[in-house]
């Protein structure tokens, strides 16, 4: 099926607006086994309007047309097809009712300007939007559906799963909505992650996708076609066993996430200690509804000072070891958990960078402990040498980690691929 | 001028990378008083890249097209604008010299795939990559110029910045990048920002722009010609006075950044108490190289206990007002004032939803307290029912914010416009 998509608007051409509608509307496509074949942004000029449209007519069998249907003098898309086509726009008296209604419904009167939203191009079919203003419409143009979706995404999206895409699976035989599992990983590039899974056979109509978002390279796999329950669990369970420890979740957003879920279910309460992290572990935790449940205290260590006050590190320690060390990492996770009480306790202290690193601890070492009720483990990773903002990151990814893999029962170190283990210590209770 | 962009690659068209680089260039362009007319993102299908090209040719004035440089066999863009205009790739031996010798600097051998990226059509003019090995090149075919740049955004930028819009200057009379003044605002939306400056007479040649980046309103003033100095200042002035304390930077990147500055600037050492923000104020200082030279301690007291048992929060204080009240804020401030041994301290205690609210204290009521030499301000504010993350940027922005300000001599309490004020309180020391 050839599906294009026309984005229209000012702040969208001029990168104002990053266009994250048309990167949302190609996702969905994908998980029905669709890709677009072409993307056309064009602003608020009615000679490129008219020209996109003029321009798609006939070669694709459904273009998808985003934005423009506002109250205001720069929404043109309605306008723009009806002088394509060379027909006319009559009023849609369904929509002006509908309209009607919403504004007294919020005991506001109807600006004349909103009745433009109820003008369609002559033989145009509504689309209804039930969260907006703007009504969608689809209109047939030498052999090609237009369908016009407002910009607001939220409106967009609402409209796009609710009417259009049922209505493409019943006019094109689109496929249903396919499976998918999503397996987060780090520590591995996506080269390389492709590389170990290469010589995977997939069955037929299974497909494995990659997408970077920092820190994690997400896999998807989608079923484009029904595969055997049995056949499918076999191939998750390949996959796992390849990418091993790099795995950090499955159907998940993010490892916060599996660490808020699992702290919830466990009844167990934390603690964090951060340094280089300065509180990104502790926040990514509180972004959560309900992390007050567990999350019992937090300190932000970043002096020595810091270290040795408020977490009881000994000074002759951060004098011998240094503060980025595994014996500064056990001090603090080991003071955090007595301090607050909790069940666990996370540390994390490290050279973030740019400057501060040297040839034995270069920028990316990062030293780590979790303390728990049988001890306290610490290891001591190099994370590369990246900018200060993605080792701050992957720290706090690599932190959470420690705690997920304990609450599973998992040994808390782990091997990830391009994290080289410097260090690692282990104190029984 | 008329200038098109064409985009390539399955990733940006699939959405599974949000194309940056297009609105990094749209933005640049538009500093120089230029505006894109038009986008295409097309794959890595060879037909669709040769249609592309071949509607775009003669055209357009310059065509930019970002992408498919790449050594491997999906990367066509080199051998698609051949085809479409009917010419051979040649190899070139100066790119083919540079590139050997990045490989041996690297101490690895050039792979033999990599030499596809010294292929260029006939007649190209090379364009010199500093960063990596995919050159660029730029070519005339039916009186457009095709630019082309890899889809790397660190090469993509450096660039363009150094070869490409210094060659449109003075090939096509691109005007100078224009003076731009950045404003950045928090309180108000887009649409009554727009509302207070409306009847502000611009001189000619100057516009103003919008961009919503949470949690800010960026506003800029850009001159696309020419503007008498006092004309431009005094603009300036009029501008923040219509704004007021809703602006809170002025070509800065964020309110951390300027109060990292401003720290650093005057030798004066910060602590941090979050209960509802939960580490995110100290981390985005963190996140600048060089705050450990002043954020000597930072405590996450999400839970009761902690507020009492770290920062000696007065625990009949807590029963009696409550953990979000201007009392509570107080005792956070100057606990971790003294307990770090600071010369501020900054405390957030909010309610940031979705429950924990109530008629008295709705979803989005924050207290916040700054500790100073002269003693503690606090207030309460009512940031708006919004969602949990975006209650907790808003309460960290502000918290900052009241840091900004002290810093810089003004009022600690401001008046950021929506932001409701439900209560204050000073006490001298």
């Amino acid at each position: 099926m050839h599906i294009e998509m026309i984005c229209t608007g000012e702040e969208v051409l001029s990168g104002q607006i990053v266009d994250t509608n048309a990167a949302w509307v190609a996702q969905r496509l994908l998980e029905h086994g669709e890709e677009l074949r072409r993307r056309v942004t064009v602003g608020d000029r009615m000679a490129d309007l008219v020209g996109a449209f003029t321009s798609a007519a006939g070669q694709a069998s459904v273009v998808l047309v985003n934005g423009g249907l506002g109250p205001t003098s720069d929404d043109l898309s309605s306008e723009a097809i009806a002088q394509a086509m060379g027909v006319g726009l009559e009023l849609h008296q369904g929509w002006l009712a509908t309209m009607t209604e919403m504004f007294a419904r919020r005991g506001r009167p109807m600006a004349a300007i909103n009745r433009k939203q109820a003008m369609l191009p002559v033989g145009a079919v509504m689309i209804d939007n039930p969260v907006g203003t703007a009504c969608g419409f689809r209109i047939l143009w030498r052999g090609t559906w237009f369908v016009f979706t407002p910009g607001v995404p939220l409106e967009l999206k609402r409209m796009m799963e609710e009417q259009v895409l049922p209505w493409m699976c019943d006019e094109f035989g689109l496929a249903p909505k396919m499976p998918l599992h999503r397996l987060l990983t780090i520590g591995q590039g996506e080269s390389q992650l492709a590389h170990i899974l290469d010589d995977l056979p997939l069955p037929a109509g299974v497909e494995l996708g990659y997408r970077a978002s920092l820190p994690y390279i997400e896999l998807k796999l989608m079923q484009r076609r029904d595969v055997a329950l049995q056949v499918w669990e076999t191939l998750l369970e390949q996959i796992r066993e390849r990418i091993g420890d790099a795995l950090v979740g499955e159907n998940v957003l993010s490892v916060p996430d599996a660490v808020h879920r699992l702290l919830s279910e466990q009844s167990l309460t934390l603690a964090t200690a951060e340094s280089c992290t300065g509180g990104m572990v502790a926040s990514q935790l509180v972004d959560f509804p309900g992390s007050s449940c567990y999350l019992l205290g937090g300190w932000i260590t970043y002096s020595n000072r810091a270290k040795q006050a408020e977490l009881g590190v000994d000074e002759r320690v951060l004098a011998q070891y240094g503060a980025v060390s595994l014996e500064a990492a056990v001090g603090m996770a080991a003071g955090a958990k007595q301090k607050a009480g909790t069940d666990l306790a996370i540390s994390i202290t490290g050279i973030a960078g740019p400057d501060g690193g040297s040839p034995d601890k270069p920028v990316g070492t990062v030293a780590f402990a979790l303390a728990h009720s049988g001890g306290v483990e610490a290891q001591m990773l190099r994370l590369g040498s990246r900018q200060r903002n993605q080792v701050r990151l992957l720290a706090a990814t690599v932190a959470l980690d420690m705690v997920r893999r304990h609450l599973l029962g998992l040994p808390v170190m782990a091997e990830y691929g391009y994290f080289e283990r410097v260090g690692a210590k282990s104190i029984k209770a």
